[in-house]
């Protein structure tokens, strides 16, 4: 079945439900999911709502056009429009840890990950065989701190030229600039190996161990410009004990780590989430 | 803020968020909070929605009427309306364990749940003290097997004196008639001490512990005629090990079957449970 | 059945675990549960035994002696060891907040706890109510800012004519000084309203809601000087979505604070914690 | 380091721990985890211990003989000793689904897994690209209702031409014969995907969805001739609603089953899983 998902917001105001719901009535477009959302502290509205496509008078590519015109316009609306059909395209960057990687890998060969994988990327040569088995061009740019600029402008000029739509850290271990993160706002998720915003930073297993928590988590975000500080996607947890050694937090922190990210792929590749500040809204 | 819930469900078919959105606004009813869903299998149009009624401009008594003749006749729509300032009436059935009646009791105090509390009706006289402390009157029924018909009358007869809108089965350890059951349909919230549909039935714990299971749950539901086997509103878990012996296991899932039933008595208060079929939409 | 409980720490070496059951079994002490644990980070060894004393050949009152001269001089251990038959004391103190305080009175009378509670203290009158309900007795010290000192002077006293051996902060709202946490050290259980390390010090609900964090959490630890970085006894974690208002955070947080505290509270009084550095083996 | 572990049980008596302990104290036998349990239903004792063998004075090739007649003859101990040298062989079998072959695979190549695969056996050929990308032989034994027989001898040659000791079904869509079973008793492990023993059987996501249940589950366990009725190892939950299609479950589900079924095989493998009757030990 070929569906439309769009995605919305506006300042609240009274009627925004009918009159948005009304448009997609009156072309024919019957609505398969509708979620919508208002944060009282900003008197924000959010919507996501996806529509079969099949009888829908307005072709799909005058879509955008028509509800620019005929309802954000007046609205003060910002959304955007998906199509089933287009399967956005997703760069991997990675270092040196295998699980987050083999762990997409295996839901994307599954057909669970509804995405093009145009390429793995990587600061170390170490999971080139992973690239290799999966089919899938490996590519190797050193990031040493004597050349983070250069490997950034080389990373950019990639992802350009195989039109990425956003990008995967799967346990990528460098920080990014700025720069970078403002050419991928809100398109770089991140996958961060603490309970988030506990233990930031490096070593945050090490950390955990250290305070004596009982329970350790993992957490996966939107890349921001300030460290582990991004719009949180997905979390969870699990159980430790003082019988665990850090050792043993890393390996259960494994699991984590590729469910979280995972989850939030799942659900930025279905066009579930939409950011507004430092928060998201997960449909 | 004076607000109303309607609960609907109806066949699904295209318009219906429009055509019920628009009638709210077009009377000024400004929507709080909007939930929908459809049931793929049986094609059936669930909805919540609450709204203002601040300055809706059909006056409270006539909404029922109005959405009945404009929207609901025409579209063979099953609804209910509830205001916010409407307490329901709750009885609680006990019989001598008092986790859950406490824990409710404490919730009703300190003003988390917005209900009546008419009686507390029991088969023993255990828990007298605990309704004397909260000042709420303490019913005394027997229901032994001989008197069970003649206990059930009594019992009905006391709800409909005190308009009892819903029952809560707070570990009453005695089953309700076919008859019993058909008088308050949905209205009647249990709290059975396992992982439905695993171990139902007596002694639950006991049979966990046979089986070896490594996690145990509580499942709360709406009675039907059938034991244990009624619209699940909300179930909940914890992990055991070999080290908890049946005690254990008891007492850890009190603490299970507290928050599961306190959890789905909140859900209904509030009007966010829909039952179709033997299942529920819990919004 | 009368048990003995022993909780030992000493610098690691081999042979303990033989050395220590062999005492127990050379006077006719059968082994109930026995649990060690070894930190490697500080070679440390931790032990904790249950025995049964009806066949014990040594009096009650000599174990202790018998253990120092002939086990723990020679081994450098530091132990305690109780007696099931001794109910510890247990001092309540509460601010204005009921749900901590119910859950635990709840308990103590359903016979969950066992221990003997000879006051519930207040900086407030607001739950004096509460303590008369289950007829303990209630101490009203005010606590402001201006004499506090004086205050807590009345607060020692107090516990010292009780003969208090542990102190629960059941949602006690004041910061106590570093001469009451080293007169009860490792004596006093707080329930902190976040998973800490996050959100540390006051309104925790409000910064999660801020933070936009996927699930929210409660922490029982051991008071020390330094505000809500103390031994971590448990943790536990519930999640919540965009839908969740500050208020939904406090009310579903609530369910957190009982039961993360009353599992403390459990724990301590069957005496499954050692404290060693700032951390805690929970057996 | 080279250790060893011993795994024990034997009817309670007094002294047990003693006993034990004192034997590898007395060899130079430095304790490095030492677990016990008591049944108190049958009255049975067990034990889990690891020791440093760097020290050992006793030969490793002696240390069965010398424990069989020094403790375990006067004792009615059964145990079994391993040693941290020698990897287990473990045999995959599969069908089509791949997500839990991914898993455990790639677990196996970060090293998480301390085995060895010699084979993985499928009664189908979907998946051999997979075992090639590992470079793991890939057997295909067809197992169709006409052949069972002929197939599970062919099945147990294998093995027993690998030496296989413990078999891993990571989604094997066919019924073992209790022949097969018998031959590795307690070494099959399977995976079953609902939280038994609900839904047993075919199709349990269907049926958790026909229930309405508001969890799901994944459960590992050891094979026995009864279907879905062995000795549970490991089991755990996720939340659904009633958003969630039978499609979302299995989604869901697969995530539980890989986390499930590899913990399962962790604890094997880690010898921390002791079988009596049909419940386990799991240290």
């Amino acid at each position: 079945m070929s569906s439309a998902t769009l995605l919305i917001h506006c300042p609240d105001k009274s009627g925004l439900v009918a009159i948005i719901s009304e448009f997609l009535f009156a072309n024919n477009g019957n609505i398969l999911h509708f979620d919508q959302h208002v944060d009282s502290e900003t008197q924000t509205f959010f919507m996501r709502v996806v529509w079969d496509l099949n009888h829908f008078s307005i072709p799909k590519d005058k879509i955008g056009d028509c509800f620019q015109t005929l309802i954000a316009s007046k609205n003060e609306i910002k959304f955007d429009i998906f199509f089933s059909e287009t399967k956005p395209k997703m760069a991997l960057f990675v270092s040196s840890l295998s699980h987050c990687l083999f762990d997409l890998l295996s839901r994307y060969e599954a057909g669970e990950l509804r995405v093009e994988i145009p390429f793995i990327l990587s600061n170390h040569n170490h999971l080139k065989h992973v690239a290799e088995r999966f089919e899938i061009p490996f590519i190797h740019i050193p990031n040493s701190a004597d050349r983070k600029a250069e490997a950034e402008q080389e990373m950019i000029q990639i992802c350009k030229k195989y039109s990425v739509d956003f990008i995967v850290l799967a346990r990528y271990m460098q920080i990014l600039s700025s720069n970078f993160v403002d050419t991928y706002r809100n398109r770089i998720i991140n996958i961060h190996h603490s309970f988030l915003p506990a233990f930031p930073g490096a070593r945050p297993y090490h950390s955990a161990f250290a305070r004596g928590v009982k329970i350790i988590g993992a957490t996966s975000h939107y890349v921001t410009s300030e460290l582990d500080a991004g719009p949180i996607i997905e979390q969870d947890v699990a159980r430790v004990s003082h019988r665990d050694s850090i050792d043993d937090l890393v390996r259960k922190g494994r699991d984590l780590e590729k469910l979280v990210l995972s989850r939030a792929v799942y659900k930025h590749v279905n066009r579930m989430v939409l950011v507004y500040g430092n928060k998201t809204v997960v449909f």
